[in-house]
């Protein structure tokens, strides 16, 4: 439910809806938007007496949230959420660019990768050091060594960290490292994963599944939310479909959706969307145009000897002029680099 | 099997190697690349003594071609296809933009949205005449006095004519009214009518099934070019996905693979693409920054009163804005509006 | 609109409500259930006047037949449809075999694999004699001699005779050589194809087509069925999903829900389902279980040198070992072969 | 890399073999089938030197394992696994019946449907103690209180239990209570889970992902035995598609597959398959009728008022029902409940 106060109401009174709320057994959400405070209860709404709250004094109106998804939603908070992180504010006019190499394999890989990045304009280093991988015998991941590496490489220029995570047992070791903690496209719905990392103060990156519905995706953003983690940044990945040109389909549909949906930023990876070297920079550019916050893109200065996704990894220098068509795309739209 | 000619073979020369395929049973469909004249043999090309014909002269060499689209793939024709109605060229630099109602519902209709998509850049109207329509008591076009209707509203503002052909029957009528004729989503494995606009002299737009892969509309489009029909325009629709927020899932991923595989042109149509208004621009622009020669939008003056498809219309003004976007996302790749 | 007659209305009463009905602009559609006519009108339903109707002498009450297609429904006709064809009944207790190959390829082809089907217990002889093929250059069926052969060699067993029509012009030559006419999985939304053999007066077989929902597809039965042909059988052959194994899913959910749904036979294709020999008789077997009211099964006796899917074609002793497994399962749920 | 021992090989000879496999920095997994000594060496085996190996002492002959999955295919071992858990054994020729609600929500519950699906001739107990809801507010099951339920409510009527193990976290509690541990279709692809019960000595049912290939489930309960576990039972409940009408489409066609695949044995839940009460019990017997090794079935006696999943839980009569019609079905294709 969602609980606006009448403009201009004093703290003590946010504080007094606020304590009643919660002794209804009710989790209590707060933002602010144009002098309003606003409230969004959740838990089990069904069995209060609304009719009854709704007088209480301070109190406005309430109103259904339509939707399933609550603190996700546009209802509760109308304007855009922005994330900062390193140099970048994600959400923002700015568009924020993730690259890096899809595993971290050694150091001088990972600097010389991040060296690359950062001169074309990226904010962001990703680079697995957990790896999900469909066979138990592939390469899975240097673990915190590849994490160690990947935090020295970026902060040698500049960058911020994601990196994902893939279990409740690695949250911590990953927060000392990462800046930001990227859940998989298969553990979107890895409710117990949502929960550890809802409980932290970073920012949460969450891929969309595979087979996930956006509705689905935003369910899973607001299983983060509810544990009070605010920072969620979306990220269109690609869904199964039919088609087997491409390793999957990459929905940018998606995007204006969540955008009219969501407050929550939405980045693209069309790295793993498309699954093939030369479709990466039509499909990045596209995101742009389609209104994403953002990129995430494999890239690799040997991708022939990538212990993982090789195939897809852009070459420096590809990113590079990538980066410079996004720059123009962005100026068309409002935005910037 | 893909013949080249040794560069400067005379035109008796390839008459002669033409004449011989054809003695072999089978049928020879010509370019000429690069001042190189190019042959692809088509038909049971397995029961050909090729290391034989290999040695015939003016043969420069042989070539397999790998895909199983012969006439389509750029293995016969590197070159991209121009396609030139009325004021455009599709393929070239310059994008088609095709727009206009999803039916032609009346004379003042046509004539309003004709003047309207017209002021805004279009090239092209659209119009249905004949609707294919899930249920047998909705409203199933106008028929002849559509296309009637279509063709003077285009021709008072100066745009070429596409519209959609249902059935062999309705080839001839189409073909007199109109200057591309659609082959809808529905009708993209209608073989008879494939191999019955196959021999027309005038454009096809050949949509995407909904659950075509790439590779299946290719096959389509050489249904259509065995026959003799070199000017197929390619149209992305939407596919069908477990995606149910958009009524189709557009999947812009198609225009890049298709540009690799194909010289054909190959539009985008968010329209149906994404069956929700507002989300009809973001992926009009994406489709552009991902490479596509064209767009095919509905555009409605009325939308709340037509009689298919309102939802999904684009107001005129909202037509005219996009066209202002475009312009500037074409000029940041190297095209026009 | 579903108008109810009071029991025991005069046949008088019947025809005055129709008449009535039919001067509103209205299609009629009558079925008699347990003594009481029931008549749907269909149309332009919107603009009559219902509740000044329901006060007509002779009718007991109105009803809104809540789902898209009306005269599919069983809401409309209660009982289940029963289609005399040869030796069997389809949607009666006895199952519908039908067994053949996938092509007609030749006299001897036919007549053997016609015996073996014949032998075993099938009462229908399938058999494509125009093929809707993927590539241009692929065999494209025997055309109206296969049509002959396939006749001949179905007379010959006692077999009745389904094939396939591809266009609206094949219909009239279909119709001279077929009990049963098939639409294929691609041409299930060919409107203009529906509509031509819904003026017959002969079976109609109906494919459900690769990415349509079990909605659609009886919305195209009701397309065959509002030109007044009641003779609608439906047959599932597997819809596109995302697994690559099979060569598409067969998707025998579909069997109950179209049995609640319709009062319409359906059967099961197997082979088309899975594309997979060794798959087609588990299938074969669960789809009786699962309440189809038949099966349409490939059969070959060479099915290494057939000319299209030999790879799914049973060998008549597979067919009937399959044949003895489907009666005893038949038996476990009061049904026969 | 498949490694076949002479027939009839030392034990010694065997130690040796394993040892010096292992050496080279392989795991080492043995089968003995018909006389014959089978080990699959897993691991980085691209790095070894099988030219030479191939001529060690007792070495019949080495194959390569074409499929990714080594240790869950025939090639490694041809004969079915059988898995014993109370008084049933999986994969014999007796089905397993597993059934109950799907969460446990009190002692009362738990009992009452424990009373009657052991009645009916079920042999395990299923019933969800930690749940994976897409909503963050809907109920998320009694955790250890309802472990505790139902084990004493299985135990009082002689059943097995089974129940969902969420994370890593809950895996030893589970393993107290539970006789099978399942792994849910959203944690398909959790491998972190997936290693740690891996190195249980308990069976674990692994349940397909909603957007899994046959392939990658395959490969996930690869990730279970390469720890050492064999005792894996793969369930089909449904993938997602297109189709809306059930909630998913159960994919019949991965029985026969995995058969051929896999020495696994594979049941199916119909219940979260269609998600739809009246379609449980046919594709149940259709389940049957394609070679499932049994069936997991959600049972409630008042599903009107259950915490989670009502609406696809079968009434104790219409279980009962159903498992006389499984039996007579097993009977036809020579297996027995």
């Amino acid at each position: 439910m969602l609980v606006l106060l009448k403009p201009g109401a004093a703290e003590s009174a946010v504080s007094d809806v606020t304590s009643r709320l919660r002794m209804l057994g009710l989790a209590v959400h707060r933002t602010d938007h144009e002098g309003q405070v606003r409230l969004c209860a959740v838990g089990e709404v069904g069995r209060v007496d609304w009719a009854q709250a709704a007088g209480w004094a301070a109190i406005e109106r309430l109103e259904k949230i339509p939707s399933p998804f609550k603190l996700v939603s546009r209802a509760f908070q109308p304007a855009a959420t922005l994330i900062s992180v390193g140099r970048v504010t994600i959400g923002s006019e700015q568009l924020a660019l993730m690259a890096g190499p899809c595993s971290v394999e050694s150091e001088k890989q990972a600097f010389t990768i991040a060296a690359a990045v950062a001169r074309s304009g990226a904010t962001v280093m990703r680079g697995g050091a957990f790896k999900p991988r469909t066979s138990p015998y592939s390469f899975q991941g240097l673990g915190e060594e590849g994490l160690r590496i990947l935090r020295r490489a970026a902060d040698a220029h500049g960058l911020a960290v994601v990196s994902e995570v893939m279990d409740t047992a690695q949250v911590a070791l990953m927060a000392r490292y990462a800046d930001i903690l990227q859940i998989g496209a298969r553990n979107m719905q890895n409710y117990s994963l949502l929960r550890e990392v809802g409980q932290l103060d970073k920012p949460v990156l969450l891929k969309r599944g595979l087979a996930a519905t956006i509705e689905e995706w935003l369910m899973s953003a607001e299983h983060v939310m509810s544990q009070g983690n605010r920072q969620v940044i979306l990220c269109e990945r690609g869904i199964r479909t039919f088609e087997t040109y491409t390793r999957n389909t990459l929905d940018l549909n998606a995007i204006p959706v969540v955008k009219e949906l969501s407050h929550l930023p939405v980045i693209v990876d069309p790295s793993h969307g498309t699954g093939i070297r030369n479709k990466v920079a039509p499909m990045a550019r596209a995101a742009i145009a389609a209104g994403s916050d953002g990129l995430m893109i494999e890239v690799h200065h040997d991708p022939d000897h990538a212990l993982s996704d090789g195939a897809q990894s852009l070459y420096p220098e590809q990113f590079e002029e990538l980066v410079g068509q996004v720059r123009t795309i962005a100026g068309a739209i409002g935005r910037r680099v």
